[in-house]
């Protein structure tokens, strides 16, 4: 498994699903799609798509740090994200810790309406704005690089019967490596599937899934999400700080070092 | 103005339009909207949109060397193009001379179906296929860059009524950057708007524009053909050879050199 | 001039340099170089280049709100930022203030050891940091974009006989545009200058520049920056907030609607 | 194992190392660092690191279609390419195969000098010129993205004692993911790694490696190509024709379809 400055080994990826899980307790209608929380149903998809290559625990608010210890995040090599209503409620020193795992190399999957989450803009540096309406739109998923790894095994277009629309301007950097874009019965188009690097990590923001519609029991979209953890599955981690400006005096590289040249 | 190895003057940008000039003399439909050929509309509206800041010339395939001999691409800062039917029937050699003054630094607008002429496809290294639908859809065309300089004074989205639909997959390398997304009636999506960076030449391609609707009739449309020509015109060319490997003896920067240590 | 939500009239940029302006009145070593500042020898080069097409104001860390209020913003097209030692003293009030104008279209030059700023490193979302030695290097800034317009009349390499080492990994986003790396005496590497866009604003970061070496002095470095604060200056900005998600209705575009389909 | 318009089944990656193989034939020098030819000795690293997850295979241009017949190619899910005296020696309609399957889905490493051959240049669209010195150099290999997957296991930087100078400008699109950056004795710097996808296809570009010199041999060399094969493997092909550009009627997506909907 990945260590700190180290190697995965190529056998298990440890995912933490992490999941607001508000909605689902309060209200009605969302609790009829998902009754035991949409991480539920992401986390089955996920063991469904990569079986014994992957372990996956649970997160959510309510738990004591949002249940994203240090030791939690140490032993995550992927963290997906799911919020919306409470984003506000994020403590920002969990919110720090997330990031620096990230730039340490932690992959992290942020989906839907985790646009708008600290972490999320945080990584970003831009305001993550975006055009929505809540009408029962139909979203098409196209690819526009059919080769990455993120489309294996995925019918395109995706089809999503109904859905939130979300619209450009997406206020976001633009993606290291643009996967998908969406199209709306009203016309609207939105870059759904995102790569970007930031320090050793990858992060992969994809639009589909709102707590209104049962997207996440699609089976294209979840095998989206499983690509995605595979791609986001960091080969190298490093423990140094990310603040870090070492001096280095002439020759420091040569000789005995380890990886990195640290 | 801009001279081989030297620099714009930012007085006058010296544009060609290359039209291919065969659907409007043979097309009574294509004529009826274009009765002087599409490459007249086009130039008129650089003309009204940069004023004294450009100077048009037109070149068309029937032309010994399709109007593109050496003289001509020498005194050429941009060069637009449109092409449909005949593109076999420009020469390789055209191709080539073409090719190599972007390299150099030419700025090229490739528009609408010349994505499939042999100058894109040759500076692409990709197929540049794509999907196409001739019955009349809208396409809207969204900004995902709005502060882009291709953007200036457009209304965003773009609404053009009736047009031919181009969708994904759109088989190019990934844009240096991506300026418009088009969707269409039916629900397909495409990357409308691409500039790429080759050699010292910059390219813009954009899709809208076919022989059978009059969409470079629509002044948000040529708004944007206009702001090409002035992102694309280059502030530095060289008249180096494009397939040079110069032996460097050590210290060869130090001491007199021109630009580029050339 | 640009004005929110408008268009530049291509006569005059305002630019604001900014200076943190401490070494210069407490090192001596520092202030042998740079009387006045080295503000001042950036703004005068500014105007050396660009003369009527520029015009410049100042600002330092010590004036009310560093000299950044909202109406010096709101008439600012580019920014230029230096600063070193004092990056703990800059208001996070004010770093939320120019963050909120780059985003809004406000260009960014960020020089040298602004990459440690709390506006840099806000805008990137990573580190920033990078390795570094200050022991007389040799630094050779080359470009692997010479047809870029910062790349206008600079010799390639730019040789700077005596300068700070600065080297990777440099931990920001893959710059959307890579225009310079560095070499330096040591053999170490650098992405020296890196063009970033964020919301509707263009960031530039080059290295170049420290407060113990004169390298503000070359002619070729100020150049550089001469040519970024072009790059930079917006042709369109807005003055809707950053944060802003509307709801969009269905045919919200159609009709009449103003830049931006706002 | 990757079928056209199928998937990978994660286990075993078949390799064709490609060698021109004209140098360790004809010159002594070469011959003595390269006895077997040094596909042999890049073959063995492959082997070495990829284990049973690689199977390799050799061509060579002194075979039959140099040893890249159609099924040749069917069956190579990663090629990799040296050439350098004799790429004219290549004949086009080889490379237009193997650029056909790269454009599918097949992966291409190209090392060294490839940077010059028929189909590099063929991919990239540009002269792909640089310069050179053969004059021991130290090249010091430096990464700009250390959690990038080729990077894995790999020091950082690579030292390599002696090695020709390849320096910008390196005329190649900027790549999509920059990887590597190297400097020389000489302070030269040039883009070492490099990432495209082109088509379904991944191609990297990694320039330590030259005849006169061991560099094959150096093992965290032969570990980036490995990492790379990896990298490059196609998750997902195509056999549709390159140039396929299928008219698409109204909800020709609904409905029964396979992969990509065709």
């Amino acid at each position: 498994m990945p260590q700190p400055n180290g190697e995965a080994d190529g056998r298990v990826v440890r995912v933490t699903v992490w999941n607001e899980f508000v909605h689902e307790r309060r209200d009605d209608s969302v609790r009829a799609i998902y009754p035991d929380g949409m991480h539920a149903v992401v986390g089955a998809a996920l063991e469904r798509y990569l079986g014994d290559a992957v372990s996956v625990r649970f997160a959510t608010l309510d738990q004591p740090e949002h249940g994203l210890s240090e030791p939690v995040l140490a032993e995550t090599d992927v963290l997906t994200w799911w919020g919306h209503c409470a984003h506000d409620e994020v403590s920002d020193e969990v919110v720090e810790r997330v990031v620096t795992h990230v730039l340490q190399g932690m992959g992290l999957v942020a989906m839907h309406s985790a646009h708008f989450s600290k972490v999320f803009r945080r990584l970003m540096g831009t305001g993550c704005g975006l055009r929505w309406r809540n009408a029962d739109d139909r979203e098409l998923v196209w690819s526009v690089d059919p080769g990455h790894p993120i489309c294996k095994g995925v019918p395109i277009p995706i089809v999503i019967p109904r859905q939130e629309m979300y619209g450009e301007f997406f206020d976001i950097p633009q993606p290291d490596e643009l996967v998908f874009i969406s199209s709306f019965t009203g016309g609207e188009v939105f870059r759904s599937g995102c790569c970007f690097v930031r320090g050793r990590g990858r992060i992969f923001y994809f639009s589909p899934g709102d707590q209104e519609y049962p997207v996440y029991h699609n089976e294209a979209v979840t095998r989206v999400i499983a690509n995605a953890v595979e791609w986001c599955t960091p080969s190298r981690r490093t423990a140094a700080p990310v603040l870090s400006a070492p001096n280095a005096p002439y020759g420091w590289y040569e000789g005995e070092r380890g990886l990195e040249g640290i």
